[in-house]
């Protein structure tokens, strides 16, 4: 298997780690891919994802899959399935919902990359870069409130929220994202010093 | 249960249609919610969605589940499971990540919506729009070479597609999406004839 990935995405990240939680890294190669909006990328474009997006894994019969989520699951039912995501039950309708809203963060993170970062200065808007943040911050503090969630075995939602407060300290180590979440911030400390995060830790192909 | 929507999102029509399909809808409260970038609503990011996006399903016991795409797996699963997503096997996969296609063709669209409406018009940035569209219109030709796919018993990625279909007919009546298109033209012909897309017409709560 293949997986199109890029070392900065918080989204192929998931998949990294959640390929390693399960044992699965050995047989997955990774394959680098430079996407970004109005970065063309026709190659990818047409044999991969019409979307331009990472990560896609491309099975060894050349069908791909994607988005993360569904990769994430797909790993999962590789391994006998129940791991990233409960099988059944309201287990696994919590896990999916919080899943969600730490996959929903981590793209308005994105797109404060995008605004403050791709595109033209005189065209950044700073009301929806406020809005994007608030968003972010809104699910810290749910997480934060709901921190008991985040014990018992590694799942989606885990790796998903891991991978996105990394992104923060990627991009804005001086968010102060942990300022008043001790519970998160503890967890954090726990999470991100596992192997498949400390394997996984995000850098910029192209300085930027 | 309460679905919190809005008469113009493609992604809330997507679980209309979906508890249309699966013969649900009578089980189900709309109640409206206007949500939007830079547009509070503090509330429902407290009690519901703290990233204040729509659709998002209230269970009698207060619970909430979200994404759209996570809701229309919750209530499969009420009905039995199995008819909007494959329970296994090669096709789930192929389901899902053709559903995760028609859903970031979807998240596109409202993209451009918010870039050419919603944002200040001195912040808008054409190369941007243009980007989106090209993603767009690589996806409608991914579905019209791979229309085969859309014969068989409906499941997520066909309301998914047609829910964005109709989003395009709806915000873009002029934008000839059809051209050069001919199978997913009589599809969608077929398709948005179906009650539970003549039930789900998108339509401005605000006129804007």
């Amino acid at each position: 298997m293949k997986l199109m990935y890029a070392p900065q995405s918080p989204f192929a990240r998931k998949v990294r780690v959640a390929a390693i939680e399960l044992g699965l890294a050995g047989e997955i190669e990774l394959v680098f891919q430079a996407v970004a909006p109005t970065k063309e990328n026709e190659d990818y474009a047409a044999k991969v994802n019409p979307l331009r997006k990472i990560p896609a894994l491309v099975l060894d019969d050349g069908r791909a899959i994607h988005d993360s989520t569904v990769i994430c699951e797909y790993l999962d039912d590789l391994t006998g399935g129940g791991r990233m995501i409960p099988v059944s039950g309201p287990d696994r309708w919590d896990v999916l919902t919080q899943h969600a809203l730490a996959q929903g963060m981590t793209e308005a993170a994105v797109l404060v990359r995008y605004e403050t970062w791709l595109r033209p200065e005189e065209r950044r808007w700073p009301d929806y870069v406020d809005d994007q943040w608030n968003r972010i911050e809104a699910g810290l503090d749910w997480f934060e409130a709901n921190a008991r969630g985040l014990e018992g075995p590694m799942n989606i939602t885990h790796i998903a929220l891991g991978c996105m407060l990394g992104y923060l300290d990627f991009r804005w180590p001086d968010a102060g994202w942990r300022d008043g979440r001790s519970r998160l911030t503890s967890w954090s400390t726990w999470l991100l010093r596992r192997n498949s995060f400390k394997q996984t830790v995000p850098e910029d192909v192209v300085p930027a």
